[in-house]
């Protein structure tokens, strides 16, 4: 029974099947009235979010903090670091485990690879992954889904150019994966130096995708009916002529967007700096201001579900 | 229709007109029951305050928290920019739009001169200006105003003398002005370099008042019915003699007020340091405690009436 | 009458009689359903705590959160002393004065000896004490005392062990006083330079207990009922070595406890280090956990009394 979500972890995007993250992106499509705050619910009343950043990310906390607020919840935790337990030397496992004696569910952002599994391990309530070093983010893939499936109708046969810093980039390898998994079609956009990791190749290839490997977003541009770009680190780079020269060819403003399609989308995890310019905000092709709040009704959609409230 | 905030911006007291303030004055008065948890609300529930302090403010951040906290809503945000997107190097105008996206009415601290405008320009939703650098703090002005019709019964006809930091001081600008705006009478009463800006002169005059430049307190105790005192700060001064000489004189003690009339009032944007000495709360002069709650209830009324709710 | 508690102060355990602790206790077992999330309660709605944490302590910030949240009150306050105010050199007595203002009962964590008591002289609204320097914490003393009745029925006549750090350990100087007036039977064990100061051992003997002074843990072993563990940290030592002997000597491990009474059950007000090896978490003598988790009920009881909630 794939509706069966309560008490579930979310450490990785592949602890859901298929036919769960459907089951959530539908949701989340009935939570967008209460997202946007035109209808009132009290569906997690009485419930209390553990929210805990070791590393800050904005958009993560404040977006997990409206979809319980939204939904009559509360959230308390921290959003960096600066805790006396931490200071003085508490493990992860006993601050886990007191969030647990506090909350109902656990949104854990760390630094460190494999905290959230860990976290999980030692937490009897549901931990949710917002992002543990070079691992997951499974919020973010669902909500990247989810505002793909809601611009274009579908996720199957859509031409997805993922672009920027493959290899590094977090939320990349886990989108390819699921974006396979639905059958998309995938260009991988990358510097050769930043380009996808063979494992997610290997991957995305076992679901049945065929990527293609590209070095230059503009051979991209006349298929991608979505452009998911990601940013450009100059720490990446030992020589920063390389770096600035990479990061230019790496730049969406309007002038390149002339060849593209005109239907095609740009998405963003956000923050950016200037790997998309400002100009750009303003024509059809934004879509990655609309998928900051779809954050919203997915998380609200993710907490619910896995909380076992019923509407 | 003067009583038509829905949706409006609080970016400058020159936003409001004469009514409009009073309008939210008849407000703030009927709150002053919920705000003192005598009575409850639920009128913001369901609503979500955005507070995004990029500089700290304890006691407007509070305030502001407290004011929704007693008509039910919800606020979230942050209280300095340790945020990641910050760090990151996001601009002003994408962390905007983001929180733009999670709640329903954003109250904006922020160190630089006409972020609150830029603000207004870029989020839906409306942008209550909490100071932005030299520039407005709307809230404070109003609740000043308030605080002075509670506790003399009107605003026109008043005496009331500006103390302190006349130049820097941001509260002080824009009170000046509306105080003219109200009929009352002001004196100006400061150190020669620290005086009351021209421009600022200029506006009061246009508005019909015509202000006493005063260089010490003593001159305006016999008139005063408030007095409203600013920080002298050290930096403002190249020489630490010339700053210790003028922060004494401008220091107020029981002494001082022995000269002063029986109703004398004293206000203060708070926090102090010294420039009211502690013995002066004890006195019937002492004002700016209650000065203090009064932005809860303002802030109440001023929340409401931009959220369009009905009570 | 000993239910009376609305308004007080809760400073020092002093502070409340043993018929006063008896019923928060009794309150607080009532709580646990709620604690739990099993039931839900509106007890607090509408209420606000102002939370003014001047030094970090997760712990008992976020159990007062939760003790909150779970009654459907609201916090808010600072999690540091990062605030405006206090930058600018605000007193701890305005501060106090502002919270005051803008909610129904304070919370404080302060690093000064007496700034609870300061702070409940300038504040109308009840002042709870969190801990303040080297003064009382008597949240942590209640519900230090409530997880004994819990696990073991009773309070008089239980062998209970304070190890580790008597002299610096803010805890266990009122937790033996409250020991003591319950009847409980002391052992304090703690190298010599560390041992319970003199007015502690003269209060509790007062109180009527004749409280053993050892040296060893395993001295302890075969009465201890309870065994109320507290680190000992490095800079309290001159010397490294003399650090390294004795902190070696006060760690809990499985082997030791093997000459322990099976139902010895382990107690640490947390976060610990390695002061009890991780080993023994899984074993029944591990009681701290369950300790962390009733910080909650019992700061909801002691809120919902201090606050003259009626259920």
């Amino acid at each position: 029974m794939t509706s069966n979500f309560e008490g579930v972890d979310l450490v990785t995007i592949r602890d859901f099947s298929r036919d769960q993250i459907e089951h959530v992106m539908n949701l989340a499509e009935k939570m967008i009235p209460i997202a946007l705050g035109e209808e009132r619910s009290d569906l997690l009343s009485s419930h209390l979010l553990g929210s805990l950043f070791f590393e800050p990310s904005t958009r993560t906390r404040l977006s997990f903090a409206s979809a319980m607020a939204r939904l009559g919840g509360i959230t308390l935790g921290f959003d960096q670091p600066l805790g006396a337990s931490i200071q003085k030397g508490e493990t992860l496992a006993d601050t886990i485990k007191m969030v647990d004696a506090y909350t109902d569910v656990i949104v854990l952002r760390h630094s460190a690879e494999g905290s959230a599994r860990l976290a999980a391990h030692f937490a009897e309530k549901p931990i949710i992954n917002a992002g543990d070093g070079a691992g997951q983010h499974p919020t973010q893939t669902i909500l990247d889904l989810f505002t793909i499936r809601k611009a274009k109708g579908k996720i199957g046969d859509i031409n997805v150019a993922l672009v920027g810093d493959l290899k590094y980039g977090r939320t990349v390898h886990s989108l390819a994966e699921a974006l396979a998994l639905f059958g998309a079609k995938l260009m991988f956009v990358a510097p050769k130096t930043l380009q996808m990791p063979k494992e997610t190749v290997r991957a995305v290839e076992k679901l049945g995708a065929k990527p293609a490997m590209l070095t230059t977003i503009e051979e991209s541009l006349a298929e991608a009916d979505i452009m998911y770009v990601t940013r450009i680190q100059k720490e990446r780079f030992p020589d920063l002529a390389e770096y600035q020269k990479v990061s230019g060819e790496f730049k969406i403003n309007n002038a390149l967007l002339k060849d593209a399609k005109p239907e095609l989308k740009i998405m963003h995890p956000l923050p950016r700096v200037d790997e998309i310019q400002a100009e750009v905000d303003s024509t059809d092709h934004a879509l990655y201001f609309q998928q900051a709040f779809n954050g919203v009704p997915v998380r609200m959609a993710i907490l619910s579900l896995i909380l076992g409230a019923k509407s």
